[in-house]
């Protein structure tokens, strides 16, 4: 299952498959055998190989990458590098607003849109000495419609959404690491499809800067290492902050190590039936190992509190994507009216027929709903270090386009059901790249209680390290 | 002291001085003997005579605003009026956003800023037929830094900050009401100085789209009555909704009447010692009067609960400007890189050297001290039925600029002492205007538990009708 595909695409192998790394490269910054000049340029040469199928960025300031890693090459010449990621080469989601580049949110209403400004997130990686190389591939305003990203492992394949481009650009090796988002699925699915290390933090733990119009949106990190994610989250919360109200992400300067948890529950979800038995069977023995390693592991039949979360998280997807919906209304209306083709169908059908099915006293009752699920998974918090689930109900699924005159498919990007439940917690959540799926990437995910991301990480890091790969 | 001013200026008289009405105009749109577009020819028309001085507008949409008035009209003649404010005409304060007008946030960096979108108040209401007339001026950012706009009652006072032109085109009765926002005390100071009612909501009850990057900023109104202030209030929260994450403002579609409060607590907050003798004697001649009405009122000298909320405040300007200057530290200094001379001195020592005096750590310390003070006015809620003081600590100050070679003004705008618990508690307040010092408008402050607008505004109705008016 795992031979070269047509057009020197090669099948995901999770024991095999090197993604693109940095903190491993800058002992050659310092002493001048590499540079970030260097490697930015070997990042271009990746792209101009691959980008014609995978088409993972919408914009590159390929000339401005230059002249910044340029600037951080004499940093670290200097032995004066602003941060442990200055020179790193990074793709910025195409939600978040950039100063030098446009910001278009793969919407055809927001065509040539430039604000002047950077986000929250992209001011801080500039002061950490990060090359803002360009933006990557959103969906339609992060919403249902999928982009032109293609699985870099296979281009039939959907790269997964919204981060289309964000976790094809890291599982292409195109760069070491890009910023992506999630409301309800958008940043851990693109992670498990494309074989990426992905953080989803705690709500609230980064500065999501103008981008504060949701109540469960997250800005995180997708990168090839887990070092890399966690350099890169910590050094955007250390500037910019959580967001307003909240505490930041809280953590260690440098990447917590791994660490063996004592119990995980795993959690099944009301995505569980959707699992295809191929990938179940990777999961199931993902979890024999982690029990053989000694590690307690509560399922729902065996532990009541267990079973009372899992049973909090029946509908989980239509709570999710109505709260979605509703808080995203009155902006999509205004797109809409004033940019009736700039929108899709299925964007619109998604934002505003699943608003107006909720209304307002739905979206109030959603909320108290979410609330009683977030005090359910608190129960959990004494008895688990952490719980574990797939980050996906499958390896990416195939996806080249609608059937004319057949009902749009809902998810063509992929089922999200195995992510709201992250979102809705407001819990960090962390995809392990440990799986392979008939040669696509397939992610195991651990997630903690809200404010323990630097855990979560530790906990995933120990997955990474102390487990072998499974491919099937 | 209430003698006409030059300049066809006439001083402020709270027992006499009648602002622009609205809700009192639609019975004559009903019988044709009058219509919205007539309605705004008035309003132009007094713009037209008061705006050389006052400077209450950064931007008049003339011709836009007649088509939306002469739509309105035929609705009102078909006896299908879109909501009781069809056909409202009304000032939205150039911070939020509007498709159909620049905004440009009184910042010289963000000169013909145009997004091409609206804001989510503004979508409600337009939504609600109202007539989106002009952007009213703001001060640099909604910062410290003041605006060019007058006291329409006395042009060298300031009409207060940051809602500076929303305060004087009521006080001017330019339009019947206006869109203003609060972080600190930038709705409730100009109601003060203006003569206008105004609604400060609970934090959260009205959606404030794009502009949610500060953890205790609310959109909120200001209206020559309490009537439009409410209709228009429920007309925005009733489509747009709350922040994401939050129930929307809730009460009746129709004004909350009057209702005498059995227990009222007096609070004097750390600012009262900067209240001046002469407005503290009106303050204590309207506190007499809700006595005389039976109502019991506490004060901290008779309770040991107020006492203990008292001393929870001391602090509180410096803890709100804390807060409000670390939130929007990244964005301004974003702004301040690219844009070196496009913002004041003023502001930048405001927003970064506050910022920077806090630190990280001093935030997070700040969110906890501000649910500290919450959690104690919490004390409060089963012992009053609102809680009442100042709306700012005295008539608006002269103001016509630094002197130069001495200090600047720390609050050229006038003091938010006053306004920071409001702002701070997450607490609605209602201004009345029902004082005049010196000619000049003095509100008195009606606050509330969060979630109880709709009764916070019951009781500021009756303050308004059953009590004289007080003039010194």
């Amino acid at each position: 299952m795992s031979s070269a595909r047509a057009g020197g695409v090669v099948a995901y192998d999770p024991a095999t498959f090197e993604g693109l790394r940095f903190h491993t490269a800058v002992t050659a910054f310092r002493d001048g055998t590499d540079s970030p000049r260097g490697y930015l340029e070997r990042c271009l040469a990746t792209i101009d190989e691959r980008e014609p199928v995978v088409r993972a960025w919408v914009v590159l300031n390929e000339d401005g990458a230059r002249q910044q890693a340029d600037v951080s090459t004499r940093r670290w010449q200097r032995g004066e590098p602003l941060s442990p990621i200055d020179g790193l080469p990074i793709g910025i989601k195409d939600l978040l607003e950039t100063r030098d580049m446009p910001t278009q949110m793969g919407c055809a209403a927001f065509a040539g849109n430039f604000p002047k400004r950077d986000n929250a997130a992209v001011w801080a990686l500039r002061r950490a000495g990060a090359v803002v190389l360009g933006k990557t591939v959103t969906t339609e305003l992060g919403g249902p419609e999928p982009s032109p990203t293609t699985n870099p492992f296979n281009p039939r394949h959907t790269p997964g959404g919204s981060s289309s481009g964000s976790g094809a650009a890291v599982g292409a090796r195109m760069v070491p690491a890009t910023i992506a988002t999630q409301t309800g699925g958008s940043l851990m699915r693109p992670a498990s499809f494309n074989g990426a290390w992905g953080l989803k933090p705690s709500q609230g733990a980064i500065n999501r800067g103008e981008r504060q119009t949701a109540s469960m949106t997250s800005h995180g990190v997708l990168a090839a290492c887990p070092e890399d994610m966690w350099l890169i989250a910590i050094a955007i919360a250390s500037r910019a902050g959580g967001d307003p109200g909240r505490p930041a992400l809280f953590g260690p300067a440098t990447p917590p190590p791994a660490r063996r948890p004592g119990t995980v529950a795993v959690i099944e979800t009301e995505a569980w039936e959707r699992l295809d038995p191929v990938s179940r069977g990777a999961f199931d023995q993902v979890v024999a190992q982690v029990e053989a390693a000694g590690v307690t592991v509560l399922r729902r039949a065996d532990d009541a509190v267990v079973e009372r979360f899992e049973q909090s998280l029946v509908g989980v997807t239509d709570l999710g994507s109505g709260i979605l919906a509703w808080e995203h209304c009155w902006a999509f209306r205004d797109i809409a009216a004033n940019n009736p083709d700039g929108v899709s169908a299925r964007g619109k059908r998604f934002f505003l027929e699943t608003a107006e099915r909720l209304g307002a006293a739905g979206y109030e009752e959603a909320l108290r709903t979410r609330a009683a699920v977030q005090a359910t998974y608190a129960l959990l918090g004494p008895r688990v270090d952490a719980v574990i689930a797939p980050t996906s109900s499958g390896p990416a699924p195939e996806w080249s386009g609608d059937v004319p005159g057949q009902e749009p498919v809902r998810w063509p990007t992929g089922d999200p059901g195995f992510n709201f439940p992250s979102s809705l917690l407001g819990a960090p959540a962390v995809n392990v790249p440990l799986m392979g799926v008939g040669g696509l990437p397939f992610g195991l995910q651990v997630m903690g209680q809200p404010g323990t991301d630097a855990k979560v990480t530790a906990i995933a890091r120990w997955m990474g390290e102390a487990l072998t790969p499974v491919s099937v």
